[in-house]
C-alpha cells in the first residue's frame, strides 16, 4: 500500500524546489524534472535503501542519475532525504557550490559525473556487478531519459547486464517524448523501447509514469525481480509535469522559470510543507569502501638474450600483482588473447569481466567498478580506447581510478594497417588534466611499471608494443612515475635522442651507427611520458654539445610525446626537433612502416645529419 | 532459380583465394572470410549492380565490408568481378600494395575504410540515405560479423536506418560464432540477433548462410523489397567453412594457414577454374560524383556595436552558403537550436538529416554522404565530438571530406559544468594529420571562414563559441586557412599574445589595461589553429622586445594551440609561454570560470608581470 496524499505532496516538494532552484540558477532544466518526480518519490520514500552518513556503505542501495542534465531532481532527492537543507538548492550551478550544472563528484551521493548522455546505465552496470560478485544484497537503480536511448552505449550496457544477469539493476526510463531541439525519435511511442529492451533480454514493464500505484507495483516487482533478467521499467511521463504551461509543451528544454512565471507555477502546486522529509531505509550492514593499498612488485625474471612484447609482460605482471592485490578488477573487449589479460582470466575469473567488443560500456563499467572501490584495469588496442573517449572523459571528470592499458600502439603493429594502429592515444590521454602516461620499451620497465599503476590513485594509461623487444634493463633497475633512464652516453655527445617504447631500439641502432662515424649521441627512454623527465631532460640537453633534443615517437605528430617534451623544457633555450609519424600509414612490415614514418634508425640519422649541417651553414654564413 | 554448381565454384574460388592472399602475407584472417564467401557468392552472381570500371557512378549499388578483417574476402570478389587478376592478391598486406591488411581508400572499390568494428552499417547508412534522397534506384549492401554487433554504433545505425525508412538498406549478417578470443556473446543463438533487429524496426529473414537456396531467396526478396523497412539477412555460418581443419573450430582467428596447411586446404577443395568469374549487372545509367566548388562567401553584414554569437553566424552563413552549393548536407544530433543549424533545417529539409543523439553514427553516415561527393557539415557540441572520436579517426583514414563544427567550446560555457566543456578538441582533432583547425573570435570571422571549409578539400574542424562576442573586424577584412590578424601592435610592444577564440577578448582587455600602465602587447587572433600562422608568429616575436610570446586558450593544456605554436616556432630561439586551462573545471560564470582557468585579462596580465619580473631578476642577478 502507498500513501497517495503523502506521495503527491513528496512530489509536489521536489518539484517546487527544482524550479526554484533553476530560477535562481537563472538556467537549468527544470521541465526534465518535473517528468521524473512522481517515479523518484516512490522509489527515494518507500525502496530506496541507504545511509545517508555514509555514501560509501558497500550495502547501500546506488542510484544514478543517466539524464545528468536533471541534476536538480538529485540534489533535492537527496535533500529531501536529509543530506542538507533544501534551501541550499538556491546555490545550484553557482560558484562554489556542490550542486553543479551536471553531477559531479564534489556532489558525494553521485556515483559518477553524468551529463553525457547514454552513460548511467553502464556505470549502474558496474555497480550492479560488483554487488553481484561480492554478493552484496543492493540494488542498482539508474535513471535515463529518452532522448538518451539513441546513444549506442545504452545497447552495449543493455546487452551487457542481460548477459552477466544483473537482476539486481533497475533501469527507470523517463519517456516524457521531448528532447532538446524537438521530439525525441519515438516520441510517445512506448512498445518502441519496451520492444527493444525485451529484445535486449530485460524484464520490462510499461507505466504511467504519473499514476503513483502503477509507479509502486512496477518497483515492487523490480525489488522482488527473480527473472535472472534486469529490470525496465518504462514510463511514460510529460515533460514538465505538474504545471499547466510547461506539462508536455515544446520550447521548454533547458529553461528556466523567469521569477513571474516561478511565482505562477509555485501557486499552482499550492502550499507544501517544507518539512517533509524521505526516511529512507536504512542498510542491514555497514561495510566500507576501503582502498587497498599493496606497493608489491611482480615477480618476474627475463632473461638478456631473449625477447619480449611488453604487453605479454603486462599480462603476467598483472596477473601477480592481482593476487596481491584483490581490488583489481580486469575488464577486456574481445581481446585478451591480444592483450594477455587472458593470463589473469585464467586464476581469477571473479575478477574478470568480459565487455566484449563494446569499448564505450567497458570504461563506464570501470568507472561504475572504480566507485566501489575496485581497480579496474581497461586493457584493449589502443585504437580502440579511442572509440570510449567521451567516456574517458566522463570518467576522468568522475575522478575514477581506472587503469588503461593499450596495446599494438603504433605504426609497428605492421600489416594490419591503419586502422590497427594506436596513433593518437597519447593525445587523447594527455590532453586531460592529470593523467599519467607510460611506455615501457623492454619486459623489465613493463613490470615494475605495471605496480606503479597500481599504487597511483587516478588515471594511468600504458602503451603496450605488438612486436617483442630486447631486454635493455638489469632486474635491480627503478623505474618510477616521471623518470626516464640514459640508455647511451659520453662526455662527448653532440645531441640527446629522447624515444619511448619501440623507438627506443631505433635510437641505439643510430647511436651504435653514428658511433662508427666518430659522432656520439645520447639516448634517453622516456618511459614517462607524462609527467616526462623534465629534469633529466634539462640536463642531458645541457650536457650536449648542441644542447639539442631528438624527440622520436611512434605516433601522430601533434599531441605525442614530442609537445611534452617541447613545453617541459620551453624557455630554457634548448632546440628541440620532433620526428613521429607525419602522416596515415599503411600496411606493410614493421621496419617498412618504421622507416616510412621516418621514425627508424635512418630517420634519426637523417634528422641529426641535417641539424648538423644546417647549424655548419649558420656558422659557415656567419662567417662570410 | 540458382545455378547451383556454378556457385559451388565460384565460392570455392573465393575460398582458395583468400586462403592463398593469407599464407602469402603470413598473415590475416581467412576462417573470417570463408563464413562469408556462400553469401558473397550469390550476392555477386545475381544481384550486385555495378559498374567496375566506374566506381564512383552513382548509379551502382554499394557493398560495405563492415567486418573490415575481411578484406581478402573483398579483394576476391572484385577481382572476379574483373577488376584485377586475382594473382594480384598475393601481393596482400605487403608494403605498396592495394590491398592492405584491412581495406582504405587506395582499394578504390572500398566505400569507406573499415577495420574498427561496428561501423559498416552506418556507412552503409549514409549511402542509402543518399539514394533515397536523390532518388537512385540502387542498393546498400554491408556484411556485418557477429562479433561486432556488440558495439552501440551498430544499434544507432539500426536506429537511423528504419526511422530514415532505408528500405534500400541491406545488412547481411554472419554470424559465424567465434570471435577473436572465444565465442561471441550469443555464439550461434541466431534468435538473439533477430529479436533485435526485428525491435530495430528491421525487416527480417534468418537463413543458413551455407544454403544457396535460402541466400538466394533471402537476397531475392531484399531487393524487392516493399516493406519501407531496411533489411536484415541473418546467416547462420560457420567460421572456416569449407575446410574440414578450420571449419567451426577455436583457435583460429587471424591466423594465416602455414604453406603445407594451404596445401591441404587447397587440396580438400579440389581443382577450380581460375577464370570464373562475376559479371555485374550494370546500372541503368551514369551518372558521376562530380565535385562542386563553389567559392562562395556568405551575405552577411554585423553591426559593429553588437554582440553576435559565432555558433549563430556560423548557422546563418551555411545557410547561405547551401544555396549555392547543393552538396551542403548538415547532420544533426538533437541540438540544432544550440549549434544553429537549425537555420538550415528550415530552408533545405531535403540535405538536413537528423541523427538524434547518437554521434558515432552521425560521423560515420557523413563519411558515407562524402564518399558520394556530399560536403557533410557535422554539428553538436565539442565536448559530444569526443563520443565518436573512433569514427573520426576512421573517417580520416577514408579521406572524407566532412567538416566537423563544436560549439560551447571550453570553460566559457558557464553554469553546465564541466562534462559540457570541449576542452579536449583541439588535441583530438589536431593528432590527425592534415585537419584544419579553425576558431573564429567573432562574427565576421566565423561567417568568411564557413566558406572556406566549403572550400577545402579534407577534414576541417570549427570551433565555435556559447556566449555572444563583439564585433572585431571590418567586412573587408579576409580570412584565410593558415592565417592570423594582429588586433593590436605599436613600435614598442614588449611581447605578443597569440589567443584564439574567446580568449582574444580576454587578450584584448589585458592589453588595455596593461596600455594604461604604459606597457604595449601585441595581440594576434589565431583564428587558425592549424595550420598555426608560422611567420606571423615568427615576425610578431620577433618584433617585441623581449621575443616571447603569450599563447593563452580555453582548451586543456595539452594539445591545443599552445602545442601548435610552440611547435611552429621551435628552433627560433623564441620564448612560448602556455596559458590554457589546468584542471576540470566547474559551474560558475563565464567569467568566474575564464577567471579560475588563469585565461582571463588578468591571468594574462599575471603570466606577463611574473616573466617581466623573472627577466629583470635575471638581469639583476648577472649585474651583481
Amino acid at each position: 500500500m502507498i500513501k497517495l496524499k503523502e506521495l503527491e505532496d513528496k512530489s509536489k516538494l521536489i518539484r517546487k524546489w527544482c524550479l526554484i532552484s533553476t530560477t535562481e540558477a537563472e538556467s537549468g532544466h527544470p521541465t526534465s524534472c518535473l517528468s521524473a518526480a512522481d517515479i523518484s518519490a516512490v522509489l527515494f520514500d518507500k525502496y530506496f535503501t541507504y545511509d545517508i552518513s555514509d555514501p560509501l556503505n558497500l550495502f547501500n542501495d546506488r542510484f544514478v542519475l543517466s539524464k545528468g542534465h536533471a541534476a536538480p531532481l538529485l540534489y533535492t532527492l537527496f535533500g529531501m532525504a536529509g543530506a542538507y537543507p533544501l534551501e541550499e538548492l538556491k546555490t545550484l550551478r553557482k560558484f562554489g557550490s556542490r550542486f553543479e550544472g551536471h553531477p559531479v563528484p564534489e556532489f558525494i551521493y553521485a556515483d559518477a559525473a553524468t551529463g553525457s548522455l547514454g552513460q548511467g546505465l553502464s556505470v549502474a552496470a558496474g555497480l550492479a556487478l560488483v554487488a553481484k560478485r561480492e554478493n552484496f544484497p543492493t540494488k542498482a537503480y539508474v535513471l535515463l531519459g529518452d532522448g538518451e536511448l539513441a546513444e549506442g552505449q545504452v545497447w552495449e550496457a543493455a546487452n551487457f547486464a542481460s548477459y552477466h544477469k544483473l537482476d539486481n539493476l533497475i533501469a527507470i526510463l523517463d519517456i516524457n517524448r521531448l528532447a532538446q531541439s524537438g521530439e525525441t525519435m519515438f516520441g510517445h511511442q512506448v512498445e518502441k523501447y519496451v520492444e527493444r529492451f525485451v529484445a535486449f533480454g530485460f524484464d520490462v514493464t510499461a507505466i504511467d509514469g504519473h499514476n503513483f500505484e502503477e509507479i509502486d507495483n512496477a518497483l515492487e516487482r523490480a525489488v522482488n525481480n527473480k527473472s535472472g533478467k534486469p529490470v525496465a521499467i518504462i514510463a511514460k511521463t510529460y515533460k514538465g509535469k505538474g504545471i499547466s504551461f510547461l506539462e508536455n509543451k515544446d520550447g521548454w528544454h533547458g529553461k528556466a522559470l523567469k521569477k513571474e512565471e516561478l511565482q505562477k507555477a509555485l501557486t499552482e502546486l499550492g502550499a507544501i510543507d517544507d518539512a517533509l522529509q524521505f526516511n529512507l531505509k536504512k542498510p542491514s550492514q555497514t561495510r566500507s569502501v576501503e582502498k587497498i593499498i599493496s606497493n608489491d612488485t611482480a615477480d618476474l625474471s627475463f632473461e638478456k638474450n631473449k625477447t619480449y612484447a611488453t604487453r605479454e609482460v603486462f599480462g603476467e605482471a598483472l596477473t601477480q600483482l592481482g593476487k596481491k592485490n584483490t581490488a583489481v578488477y580486469v575488464l577486456d573487449g574481445d581481446v585478451k588473447n591480444s592483450t594477455f589479460t587472458e593470463n589473469f582470466l585464467k586464476v581469477f575469473p571473479d575478477r574478470f569481466v568480459e565487455c566484449y567488443i563494446a569499448e564505450q560500456n567497458m570504461v563506464t563499467v570501470a568507472s561504475g567498478l572504480s566507485r566501489l572501490g575496485k581497480i579496474p584495469f581497461v586493457a584493449t588496442f589502443a585504437a580502440f580506447l579511442t572509440r570510449a573517449a567521451d567516456q574517458i572523459r566522463m570518467a576522468r571528470i568522475s575522478e575514477a581510478n581506472i587503469k588503461f592499458v593499450g596495446s599494438h600502439v603504433g605504426v609497428s603493429i605492421g600489416e594490419d594497417g591503419p586502422s590497427q594502429m594506436g596513433l593518437e592515444d597519447i593525445a587523447m590521454f594527455g590532453a586531460l588534466p592529470g593523467t599519467i602516461i607510460l611506455q615501457p620499451a623492454d619486459a623489465v620497465s613493463a613490470a615494475k611499471l605495471v605496480s606503479q599503476m597500481i599504487d597511483h590513485n587516478g588515471f594511468v594509461y600504458m602503451r603496450t608494443l605488438r612486436p617483442k623487444t630486447a631486454v635493455l634493463y638489469e632486474a635491480t633497475q627503478e623505474f618510477t612515475i616521471g623518470g626516464s633512464c640514459i640508455l647511451r652516453q659520453s662526455a662527448s655527445d653532440i645531441l640527446t635522442v629522447a624515444a619511448s617504447g619501440i623507438t627506443v631500439f631505433e635510437a641505439l641502432k643510430a647511436a651504435d651507427d653514428l658511433r662508427k662515424e666518430g659522432i656520439n649521441i645520447r639516448v634517453l627512454d622516456c618511459y614517462s611520458v607524462n609527467p616526462v623527465d623534465k629534469s633529466m631532460l634539462i640536463k642531458c640537453a645541457k650536457e650536449t654539445k648542441k644542447q639539442i633534443l631528438i624527440t622520436v615517437e611512434d605516433h601522430f605528430v601533434h599531441g605525442g610525446l614530442g609537445d611534452f617534451i617541447i613545453d617541459a623544457v620551453s624557455g630554457m633555450n634548448i632546440q628541440v626537433e620532433k620526428i613521429a609519424v607525419p602522416q596515415i600509414s599503411r600496411s606493410g612490415s614493421k621496419e617498412q612502416l618504421l622507416n616510412m614514418a621516418g621514425i627508424d634508425a635512418a630517420g634519426i640519422i637523417a634528422s641529426i645529419n641535417k641539424l648538423i649541417n644546417t647549424q655548419k651553414m649558420q656558422v659557415a654564413k656567419m662567417a662570410l
